[in-house]
């Protein structure tokens, strides 16, 4: 038995998310279980870092199966790539220990999330940014972000599903940098609930429209409502940068 | 009466090109027109710098119209940006003589033709790029490429339609660059015959196949003849980049 690890890349748009509940729907995982097991001609469990949402894009999610075949990960990458959509890519596969389990051993993540402020479409990127055209106080975002930063229950920056899981988390760091008409958030953290990084983002933006002052950031972390957080921002404009491990 | 010139760009997969033969179709040149008339309430007749062909792409097209209309330029472009599709911007506007025609007074352009040379999808510009796998010899690509260079009768570059007109153009570079996986052509010269830099590009690709010889261009060329010319390089690797007028 092998463990074999894969970082894969893919532009969410039409997909309906990493997994979904529904086992009918359109999913990256899906596709991806379905070529593997064409390709080694056994029932596969292909295990991710993590969801990402319906729409949401990877630059480099990673995943996890075990297999008996003896196929070369060299040759694998190859004949993955031959047969999964354009829109899905398959950027290495390397043995991994036994043990190994690519959602319960990731150490940090890292998202990533684009603004387009800009009135001019972007024609090329524009599955990938969300457009928001008016002025955004980009000081004000980073005194907000600041705030965001360290050891924190985030329950009210995530959309309320029924658990009993702990909705602590770290988030080391979140960098917000403009490049000509983009600017560009990022979001580096332990691990991130269902929605976080989205709300994160609609709630720095909306600081950054000064409809929020960065001062509320403790207030909102401190009520655990989701209510007192900001909107979340659409999925087209994130993207799975990168997941760490020990 | 004002003469205003546009700079536009656009994402060519779902048009049938700048301009079409037949009225009914989806073109760019339909698009722009029908919110510039719109828009200002008036007949418009929009001039491009040339035809784009079906699922070519444009970072600069120029093109220019006449207008009694006196919005000005700033208020146009945030207009047209408005109700224009996300596939299509307006870059600029400008006032200008009202003797300049985008095609007629164009003295430069430049293409450029995108390979993505991996077995690994590209994931995020798959539409603007040509997936080609195999080993491509770049030295001899330059060879061949610096033989193209110069005034010649382009005649065997070009799809054949019946016409009196010149098919003599002058090459003043063509660019080859590797930037990691994607080999990047370019070309700059005073003008360019119908699916000229496709045929172009099909032809030094064929070279880098080693399937045809750099010595070979200077026959072709004298042949006249787009039997003894490469392939057609599909419509989606290319890219109208700039044109320049004196």
């Amino acid at each position: 038995m092998r463990n074999i690890r894969l970082v894969l890349q893919y532009d969410g748009s039409r997909y309906s998310g990493w997994q979904s509940q529904k086992h009918e729907e359109n999913t990256i995982q899906g596709r991806v279980t379905a070529v593997l097991e064409r390709l080694l001609g056994e029932s596969i469990e292909l295990a991710g870092s993590g969801r990402t949402d319906a729409g949401v894009h990877a630059l480099g999610q990673v995943a996890n199966f075990r297999t008996e075949s003896d196929l070369g990960c060299a040759e694998l990458v190859k004949e993955l790539n031959r047969y999964l959509p354009e829109d899905i890519a398959v950027l290495s596969a390397q043995e991994a220990p036994l043990r190994f389990h690519s959602r319960l051993n990731a150490a940090r993540k890292t998202y990533r999330y684009r603004i387009w402020n800009s009135p001019v479409h972007n024609v090329f990127e524009r599955k990938y940014v969300y457009a928001l055209d008016q002025d955004l106080d980009e000081e004000a975002m980073k005194r907000a972000a600041d705030r965001l930063l360290g050891t924190h229950d985030f329950r009210a920056f995530s959309s309320y599903r029924r658990t009993k899981k702990s909705t602590v988390r770290t988030l080391e760091r979140i960098g917000i940098e403009r490049r000509g008409e983009e600017l560009r958030l990022s979001f580096t953290g332990d691990g991130f609930l269902y929605h976080m990084v989205r709300i994160l983002t609609g709630t720095l933006i909306e600081v950054g429209l000064h409809r929020r002052e960065p001062e509320e950031m403790e207030g909102i972390l401190a009520s655990l409502d989701r209510e007192q957080a900001g909107f979340t921002a659409p999925a087209q404009g994130l993207c799975l940068v990168s997941v760490e491990y020990e």
